[in-house]
């Protein structure tokens, strides 16, 4: 099931159970929206379980890159998405950017009651979930949604089979980085490094924190981080990095050459701007593998006679499966991954549409946590 | 060695050993040589076998479509060469565009004498060989030369120890087939297709039929080929295609759908003309392997989304090792390969000029002949 593969999905369809806020309803939540090309915060009806659905009040979830990315270029993704083939199950139904948009899939959260008939754990269970709901009519994602609300609210709906117990008893804002350390994990996987290899990580945001995260867990070295920001670099060399670099000060592949030079060498591409996957085109080593992570919106320009030139392969890779997801929640739990430094600032959601600006400066913030 | 590797390198830097002829020459030869950016025909000395070296009398060589390539977009190779890092074993010397270049390296030739001291096989051997030459600074090539004569000439010089004797009977023009055919096996062995996978080879000129002719021995099935031209479909399904289509009358996805649709797809792009990479990612099915086999020249525009939104690998392939040239020669000596349908013309040196002018016409020819 691919969507259970996506991480940052862009498409969401279903019948909708969320509803604006009325004088007759009783209770009433906040949630974070995007509303006509800005994020605002607004009241909404709580949303009600049915059948196989769990009420969860959320307890902490993520801002995500992706999310920025889609304020910003939701319109062109949309569109982008809708000229792509390949991919049948999605059918022409996705996200309507005229309609409000609930956001935020990296989310902890705790029970509140289950749907009739619904078996769930306990009320106050802390829990967390693949961003994405069963229903009757296939699995739709909790990315971007005009229906559901998502981790951008005071509380969401859950699908009861998808939901982990969080173990060991780890914190809600911890677990809350459950989706994009799995992230980083499914691009290690995908990349099949090995032992004796290396790596150049280009880009030290969460994804590619999430990336280094997950290569010194396989035991890879050296890995070495490319940031132009002097706080992510040291946040890079923290969750394992073993050499940092300002690509401003000395060019990457230098860094590379080295500390790793002569070892086969894996790039992840965690930047997502125009004209990165070019340049690793053109300056990597013969025989370089690269793991397109970040995601770069439009067109972008190669040339491929560089790649053919050195056969290079490139990779491209988007979210997690389930097995990754669940690995990543455990290395967590258990200590293998400390993202405490990561988490950089928390917000209510009255903070989101503050927050989103702030993130848009890279130099202050790796990730900043909504805690409703 | 990665100059190993290379079927289509583009430098060639040494010592020269060819001369313009002169009157004090009691030997000439004719050779066609890229002058001033138009292929012309004229009389050079006949090369002379130093150490190590071999005389050879060329018996047939391909013309390649890269040769077409270089003699149209040299320039911009040599530049896009000159801003590629990553391959510090080639310095910075290269092909001088000023200076004649020569050309051909899909050749079979004979025996006609040894340098001093050099062992080979006795005169009238029939021989191929790798298009490198091993001097006393490194390994070179013998596909762009300033220096030393390639097969488009009526002879040239090879390296002793790489000479390959052609077994079992086969014919000098069959022979000649031994490098563009070892690229078709390079770029099946890089996809790592497997028994139960299905293949689309996009364009059937002679690097895309030879992917079908190693696709076939390699017995996968469905290979669904796709060709505007009417003739090289044809050739298509002689070599080994089960399926073929014209993109005009029908999407090549939807053939492929039609005829091996649900199973792992491998997309070989042997078109190399920009926009067909793009193409793939918008429209190839979820978890897609490309292989670049294809040489497009200068800048191409790639949207990365579609790629990451279906997990698509692109893997970029160039020419072939000396295991995969062997391969290649026995594969079409001992007939699993039957190279004869590909042959569509012969010309003697004199005709090169105009064979190139035919080639670009590529409803009516896929491999053309010198045979000098």
């Amino acid at each position: 099931m691919h969507l259970l593969l996506i991480g940052i999905p862009i498409y969401a369809f279903w019948a909708g159970s969320a509803r604006k806020t009325g004088h007759e309803e009783s209770w009433a939540m906040k949630a974070a929206v995007l509303r006509q090309g800005h994020v605002v915060v607004d009241e909404f009806a709580d949303p009600r379980p049915s059948f196989g659905q769990v009420l969860v009040d959320v307890k902490a979830c993520g801002i995500c890159g992706s999310d920025l990315h889609f304020v910003k270029h939701g319109e062109e993704m949309l569109r982008l998405a809708g000229e792509m083939r390949g991919l049948p199950e999605f059918g022409d139904a996705r996200t309507d950017l005229g309609r409000d948009v609930f956001m935020g899939h990296e989310f902890a959260a705790e029970v509140v009651e289950a749907g009739p008939d619904t078996e769930s754990p306990p009320a106050g269970t802390l829990v967390t979930s693949l961003p994405v709901m069963v229903t009757m009519s296939g699995v739709e994602t909790l990315v971007y949604s005009n229906d559901f609300p998502c981790g951008y609210s005071q509380r969401m709906l859950l699908s009861a089979p998808l939901l982990q117990v969080v173990p060991n008893g780890l914190d809600a804002k911890r677990a809350a980085l459950t989706e994009p350390m799995a992230v980083g994990l499914h691009a290690v996987n995908r990349s099949h490094i090995a032992q004796g290899e290396g790596a150049l990580v280009l880009g030290c945001g969460p994804i590619g924190i999430a990336v280094i995260a997950a290569l010194k867990l396989r035991g890879i070295e050296p890995i070495v981080a490319a940031d132009f920001s002097t706080v992510r670099r040291e946040l890079a060399l923290t969750v394992g990095a073993h050499e940092s670099v300002d690509p401003a000060e000395e060019p990457s592949w230098d860094a590379w050459q080295r500390t790793g030079g002569g070892r086969q060498l894996v790039v992840f591409e965690a930047v997502g701007v125009p004209g990165m996957i070019n340049e690793i085109l053109r300056a990597a080593p013969l025989n370089s593998r690269v793991v397109v992570v970040g995601v770069c919106m439009g067109s972008d320009s190669v040339v491929p006679f560089w790649a053919i030139s050195k056969e290079i392969d490139i990779r491209f890779v988007l979210g997690y499966n389930p097995q990754e997801f669940n690995d990543s929640l455990l290395a967590i739990a258990e200590g293998r991954i400390d993202v405490g430094p990561i988490i950089s600032g928390e917000v209510p959601v009255d903070g989101v549409p503050g927050a989103f600006a702030e993130l848009a400066e890279p130099d202050r913030h790796c990730k900043i946590l909504v805690v409703p």
